[in-house]
């Protein structure tokens, strides 16, 4: 959709072509979605004259649903609908039908935010302005459904660490393709072998250390992919607050679910080890890593944000291995400090 | 949009009201989503009678973009863009024009395999029949990308067991939307701290056991993440071949993964310990879970599609928790057998 621009009797095609020529745009911009056959008339011209210029554009035309109304220089004034045309007399001028609060964006724009501008508004399609209000192009629905199912799949495959785009693969494509993360993943995780191998002396003391080890740093992983989807989309959706703000809400809700599970999980070993001293040193190691995982989980995307990186990038896995680095350390450093009091108990 | 029918010509009003009550269609299918003012004209009508009758509803129609050719009982013969419309001779009949390869969706469809049809054809809208090819109504895009971004905020918040739809909630809100999976999962995963304890005169004996307890139940649930993603996708986008051939291609592709990550596990431990017992303990482990892992993980999806649910229901902290069970009972009951030759090396 990036064809010739076709201005009904606005400018020379020469100038139209040089315009053209002029701007490149960035991929997954506004600018690089549109398309440049679109329907446009000057304010003042009559509904009969209007609907015959659609008649000899119609068949070039992206989309005859809006005809755009713009001043002599191109800048957007207003847009018509082609059902309020249909459905006006003939003699009377557009100007009267015209809707002046008209919604469009910058060619420069993400083509995220485009895609949620059109969701949220169910437009069928939205006018491409440059930074001065002329305009430029226009992006159909269809497009968007496209962009929204892309960055859907974006997102998901982020988060399982594996491209989810083609579900028609061979086994043996399907396995090349999970390897990498995988096999990355393995060796990041070498790093938790190698910290709970360094408190082995504490495992040989207190065997029992080693059953939490998994629901700490699981229960860390699960507080920290949830703060990675909520970050994700929150950035994704472009709904974006203040980033202080953000962080500090994050951070309030953390603790809130820090302070649950910690105390859950330090209430059933309690129970069922009458170990007041190891109930303890677990819950509040699950507490802790918890309201760091979820933390982390929470900065690390919006970072990426901030710095105009895809925030989906960051995978659920690879969250939750660092998740586990985070569990280990929290856990043995607490562990090993509190040892005397459940040892031996 | 589900209003009164407006038939052009076509039946009485208190027939069509009629019919419309008779109908009641379910929740998520495209009778549910569909409107009902469509523009329905009789084949041998001229162009310009159908345009003056496109004017005349113009008003009142859900979109103008395609008029719908029917039989006098309002089966489905084609359908006629209004582009063309305009582009034609008045004098000219519409069944020239008229396009009889007309696609379209039946009433009890689901509503993802609508909006992937839509999607794929890059359709303004599409007609929705009954079982016997009468035209019901119409759906517009701007419906379908509301269902995509539905059905895609369903699978994200599936994986990441927790609702990623609402990106404006308080703290609190937050943490309370958090906490009931975070909990559940707390609980499930108490059963590996159980099974972790019951081998504790085992890693009493060998300490260093602990250490790969989360490589491997991390891995398996890595790997059982991917095989879940790839599955709820596949099923989700309606692209489903035979159950059968799916499971064998996962298994082919589980297996070849389980093969590579054991293998690479074995070989840094052998470096890393010098110890060959262990070093083919941990491996084979890690094989024999990340194997299981991922055939369980496309299962369940699999199965729940079967039985028509939503496959998107399984979580991937769920999955996470079922792979370190699997895992564990895996990693210990090898590691229990071949003790003695690793123990004191």
């Amino acid at each position: 959709a990036r064809l010739v621009a076709t201005y009904l009797a606005l400018m020379p095609a020469a100038e139209a072509q040089e315009i053209k020529s002029l701007i490149k745009y960035e991929e997954e911009t506004a600018g690089s979605l549109m398309a440049t056959e679109y329907l446009a008339v000057k304010a003042g011209e009559k509904v009969r004259d209007v609907l015959a210029q659609v008649k000899k554009q119609a068949e070039e035309a992206e989309s005859i649903t809006y005809i755009y109304v713009v001043q002599s220089d191109n800048r957007l004034l207003g847009v018509v609908s082609l059902r309020d045309l249909l459905t006006h007399p003939d003699e009377m001028t557009i100007d009267t039908i015209t809707n002046t609060r008209v919604i469009s964006v910058k060619a420069g724009d993400d083509q995220k935010d485009v895609a949620q501008v059109v969701a949220n508004y169910n437009f069928f399609s939205i006018p491409v302005t440059d930074d001065t209000g002329h305009l430029l192009g226009i992006i159909t629905v269809d497009d968007i459904v496209d962009v929204l199912d892309e960055e859907a799949v974006e997102e998901y495959s982020g988060l399982a660490a594996v491209n989810v785009a083609d579900t028609d693969d061979t086994a043996w494509h399907s396995a090349l393709k999970r390897l990498p993360w995988l096999l990355g993943l393995l060796v990041l995780g070498m790093v938790s072998v190698a910290m709970v191998a360094s408190f082995e002396d504490t495992i040989r003391q207190a065997p029992i250390l080693a059953a939490f080890i998994t629901i700490i740093g699981g229960t860390a992983g699960n507080a920290g992919t949830q703060s990675l989807a909520l970050a994700v989309r929150h950035f994704g959706a472009g709904t974006e607050k203040s980033g202080w703000k953000n962080l500090f809400s994050e951070i309030l809700a953390a603790a809130v679910v820090a302070v649950v599970t910690g105390l859950v999980l330090a209430l059933v070993v309690f129970v069922w080890k009458s170990n007041d001293g190891l109930a303890l040193a677990v819950g509040l190691s699950l507490a802790a890593a918890v309201l760091v995982s979820a933390v982390l989980s929470h900065l690390v995307p919006a970072f990426l944000n901030k710095i105009n990186l895809d925030p989906a990038v960051v995978n659920g896995p690879l969250v939750q291995t660092i998740c586990d680095w985070v569990a280990i350390l929290i856990y043995f450093g607490i562990a090993q400090a509190m040892l005397d009091q459940f040892i031996g108990k």
